[in-house]
């Protein structure tokens, strides 16, 4: 496999994993699209589990599967209530997705999350912060909490201040290990800009 | 190979490289050390070139190119001064490398990487940051840059506020198309907290 995976976060994740002796399965809440990040774990011999809500995401990952001999394991299924028993994970992690719900339901994904990892397990689960330069565009729902086009229809964006999400953490039994806040910055030959502002973390179930 | 770079940056440079018409070949100006991340551009075909200052880290980097049975064309060398031609390289970067070295000889160095990039090339360069938790350790030699003890030896460290290093990209010919400003948190169950900062470019050569 020769392709080059955007999600270069996940290569940070994956060292922390390593470094643990939990066994080698790891679950994707969000899991679908053209390059499915689970490729990296299952071809460093990760079981690979994953959920993805949309359909049309699942079936892009089927290709991207296919062309390669591989099964990722990617079901149907929402990460607020995950068709698994309970800690039968060493890792999990959810990637430029979770901040896709309100700031509720992500407290309830990130419970979840801790529901199905063993004790020890490690999650990465990353946020789009107050520094993005859409933190405020679209339609206001509540703080933080914005209505926006993204490929045609009306999505709801979480957006989070510096240390908002910690929250998150402390209320469901995670001992926050590491943490980068990134700002990144597009520029254009004609002076254009987009600046993207992102959050990311390493936690550990307690 | 399977093994896990922790260069993770230099996945989103490789994203950029991918997307030029360029021929494929790279110079990493700071190569040496036990896992080289010019191995992840050989793998996707890359030719390799790298100058490394320090002999104990070629010989770690010629360990890891026995092992995987490659040659990454590690020469002991300095980037203030590139063994090379100009215009012979379609990308060059220098990761966590850079910043060993006095605000002028950086300015000299990036000069260089211009002149062995074709037009249209591109480089990838990070720097430590002023949000760094070491940005104002050790002995001040100059603004922004101090002398700390390192694998045992007092070495010079450079730190660069938010917009700072962008005028060695003006003075030298590059267009800045995408940065980074990064604050990576490492937090230790004992309470304590590293805090490291980086800025990362990637510019195109005019």
């Amino acid at each position: 496999m020769k392709e080059i995976f955007r999600h270069s976060q996940l290569y940070t994740f994956l060292l922390y994993c390593s470094g643990k002796g939990l066994e080698k399965k790891v679950l994707d809440c969000g899991a679908g699209g053209p390059m499915p990040p689970l490729a990296i774990f299952s071809n460093l011999g990760y079981e690979t589990h994953g959920v993805e809500l949309d359909k049309k995401q699942i079936e892009l990952a089927k290709g991207f599967e296919e062309k390669y001999g591989l099964n990722l394991n990617i079901l149907e299924g929402n990460m607020l209530a995950l068709p698994f028993e309970d800690e039968l994970f060493g890792f999990a992690y959810s990637y430029n997705s979770i901040f896709h719900m309100s700031k509720n339901d992500v407290n309830k994904s990130i419970k979840e999350i801790n529901r199905v990892l063993k004790k020890g397990g490690l999650a990465f689960i990353n946020f789009a912060s107050t520094q993005d330069n859409r933190a405020t565009s679209g339609k206001k729902v509540r703080d933080g909490e914005y209505l926006q086009f993204e490929h045609g229809k009306e999505i709801l964006h979480s957006f989070y201040s510096e240390f908002e999400a910690e929250k998150h953490f402390e209320e469901n039994g995670f001992d926050i290990i590491y943490k980068e806040v990134r700002k990144r910055i597009g520029l254009r030959k004609d002076g254009g800009k987009v600046t993207l502002g992102y959050i990311d973390y390493i936690v550990e179930k307690k």
